[in-house]
């Protein structure tokens, strides 16, 4: 018996390695254990063909994929919030997948830093092209002419992932989001309204008038804070919204208090400078704070106070910017994205002075919270810290 | 008597090297000597507590980052450009000392270089950003909520300009006013003119039809000319603009009359094609040229004619480069600011070739006189030379 | 004879190490000797004054510029080329001659490094500046004033190659036609279609409602493939489109290939988004695909079928940005120009993985011919192929 409960703990170790960090849920593990010994019943690497363990690895770096998305990084969360899409429609479900799975095998024919393709770094670009060019089709959904500007697409963000990495190296920068947005934005500009194969919605600046005229309602703009964090995901819907905040808790709660916080700033700076209600009512005010916030609290700077002021500055500064670049981008029909988000946290990582003292090298980041325990042991046990950090 | 006289001049000494290099001012200094004299029984610095050393300190710092604005380096000169901005417009001055002292404040809690604070060059992309949201507010004079988004809009400027300084350092470039470029034309985007918080004029393009339909004024063209000077600080009217010039002529005799030549070469630019008449009785057609003609002929370049001739070169790219950006931008409403100036002269500095020959590296820039006179001894006295240097 | 024959062969030789690299002509030198030899009859070098050879020496630095509009590099195609301007239209022939020879003696005059002038770098981005400065003004031929800002913008188009240089270098990248690009979209914002002096047309955006109305006409699209060939000289006829393509076949075979094979991918991509249907007989929807599609198969990457497939997708991505940017600039009257091929060409050659195992050091790039054979021997002749390589 002794013998028997070894090789399982052997065996839940050794799953445990396949998909990756589970450091960060080590307060969750516990319930997890039961759920993990049912599941290597029925997944035993050893009934495995070779075939069989590649797609098993694939799908574990597109999960890991969907949670980069949220600046996290987890097969698991990935799982929780791929189910929160398909809830919120499965057809959007269906062209995330497809997204996530197009740039991940493209980027391996393209023959990409394999650490970075593990890690679902190109996964998560093609999987938000795919996504937005959903929410902003007119033509309904399931229709499936729509696969294939998505399959390219994400395919070209890989391209633009690729050729961004040698410049943003320079200043230890991540490329983040920038290959989603170039995309996104140059699809919308050569379609639009009227065209007859991919038409697409309009989007709507913040501040277009007629301004607003019914009272602001107090609950809406409530409701509005979680909405923002699901529409990171360009998912609108609260149930969906909530499950994507507990997928991300389940990474890091310092990083699901930041994204609602961010949210929330979002929120009151769309208010202070008036737009739209429905912008305030859809999330959308809150999204790009809430991805500044994650960005600076905690993941590319170790949490203190000081970074903590940092992020909510950065929050502000990301819906701000947002707002300027929705109503710029916006007189031609075209939504801004999450440019603002990833402008503001490149520039805060580009800062000198006191909160570089905080940054953590691009290369050394994790979640907050290992990024906060880690902190201290980087003299002492550097070789030991390499092995087990996620790049 | 001659040991108290001694004493006197190690007194002004002290002055002087408290407010920083006065050596540029070699032939004013006679008759300012009484004056300091008067000054120093005043303000015997044996006399003050540290905390009103400080704020003596961040007067002259807030001052040489006026004079920063117009390429000088001086706190005198700032001294006079701040009168002109109160004599123009106390509102707007206001608003200019605010948005000086807010950035200044915000660098050194970041923590930015203590130089760059020293040599006020966070301060003068804060008071820009402030100076522009009043010269733009539709609200009237004396909008006290005004103070807010000038506030932080100064603040932001900081985080821009230490963002900038790493990507800009590795070709030896100055960060000059990218900062308050950018954080004006995200705030003139954020707002419009039915923003019921922040309302602001709409910036018109300057090939706006319906075309000149009244002669072309030739005094009020010649007038536009120093206008253009003025309009460096948004300020529009004679007077103030005049004296801003002689605030210049004090720390360079050169300089002032580059930002003349420059203004000229900007309206010379304007008429040849067609700006409307406004656009050059106001001085908005010469401010970019006699920012980008100051910038080469002299400053970042040593004063030759080879210099001069690209110095007008300049001039003249930056004003129709500034007419293209104000018809881009103004079809959205937003002014071009000094877009125009700062980017020719930023392509210029990475000239390579000739005029590299000429080019000063970034720490050793002076006024326009001290780097004609320093560039024969660099080899020979190096050391020494670093000592007396303004960074 | 026979010592005769032998110094006749000397002075062949000598033509030709003046005129630069004539191998990628081999198999076309049996049916030039002859030609060459009375050429040299005419033009013995013996006979000539230093300053006619001189300004022999620039006809063939102008004429090696006006193939790298089309990304070659040979005198005598530029000569065929510059033949099909003129057929075309005389007067355009007559501003890229002009905008030519401008920016090579204003790089001369500047001292730019002399084996870009010698390349005829410089001169190729005045040409363009020039052709497009005609083909959009609104004046008509022989409108004489257009000669001014023609030699201006040739001009300024030297100080934006010599200011990018540096800047792109840090990542081994060509500068390419991003001063053209630069100075033409600036032109065009100065001036518009009310201008007095210098009117121009207002581009068309290739989406532009009202759709189309008539059925496609197959033979039309079909003329729209060479036709991008002579666009890229912003020429839309058929003839000297064709003789501008046996010009480049001249240089190298494969590069003709490559080009009608871009071309006729980006009039794919314009069908696959429903583009105007002139922007497909035109010509337009082809030559960015044929630019992208030249620079990376074979030119910047050593031909093999990956390379070729890159190539494509290089054609496609070209197309659909210059869609997405021409809707772009064109909500503002401004053609797109090169810049989708440019951005995209220069993003390929960012691209890390296995396309960067076939690229060729910015300093080894020759015909695509070259190319493929001179990849086996870097390693064994270095320092024999540093001597025959242009550069």
């Amino acid at each position: 018996m002794r013998a028997d409960s070894k090789g399982e703990v052997r065996d839940v170790r050794r799953l445990m390695a396949l998909t990756g960090d589970m450091e960060s849920l080590d307060k969750f593990r516990c319930c997890f254990v039961a759920a993990a010994d049912r599941l290597l019943a029925l997944t035993n690497p050893r009934r495995f063909s070779p075939d069989r363990r590649l797609a098993l690895q694939v799908a574990v770096w597109a999960l890991r994929g969907v949670t980069r998305v949220i600046l996290a990084n987890n097969p698991l969360s990935g799982a929780l919030m791929l189910l929160a899409l398909y809830w919120a429609s499965p057809w959007q479900g269906l062209l995330g997948t497809l997204g996530l799975l197009t740039s991940t095998l493209v980027a391996l024919i393209l023959g990409q830093d394999s650490a970075e393709v593990r890690g679902g770094l190109h996964g998560f670009n093609g999987m938000l092209v795919a996504l937005l060019m959903g929410a902003f089709s007119s033509a309904g959904d399931w229709y499936w002419w729509l696969l294939l500007p998505a399959c390219l697409g994400s395919a070209t963000s890989v391209f633009f992932f690729g050729g961004l990495t040698p410049v943003l190296d320079r200043w230890d920068l991540p490329v983040a989001v920038f290959p989603f947005n170039t995309v996104i934005v140059l699809y919308f500009l050569c379609t639009g309204p009227d065209n007859p194969y991919f038409p697409r919605r309009l989007a709507v600046p913040p501040s277009r008038s007629p301004p607003n005229v019914t009272a602001l309602d107090a609950t809406e703009v409530l409701r509005g804070v979680p909405l923002g964090v699901g529409q990171i995901f360009a998912c609108g819907s609260l149930g969906p919204s909530l499950l994507i905040l507990a997928g991300l808790c389940l990474y890091s709660p310092l990083q699901a208090v930041h994204a609602l916080l961010g949210s929330a700033v979002g929120t009151l700076a769309g208010l202070s400078v008036a737009v739209r209600h429905e912008w305030l009512y859809s999330g959308l005010s809150g999204f790009n704070g809430a991805l500044g916030c994650m960005a600076v609290g905690g993941l590319f700077f170790t949490f203190s106070w000081r970074t903590h002021l940092l992020a909510i500055a950065s929050a502000f500064l990301s819906a701000f910017v947002d707002i300027a670049l929705s109503n710029l981008l916006g007189s031609t029909g075209v939504p801004a994205c999450s440019w603002a988000a990833t402008l503001t946290a490149t520039l805060l990582l580009l800062l000198p002075g006191a909160p570089s003292a905080y940054r953590i090298p691009l290369a050394r980041v994790g979640s907050p919270e290992r990024n906060l325990r880690s902190r201290g042991r980087w003299g002492a046990a550097d070789a030991e810290e390499r092995e087990s950090t996620d790049v």
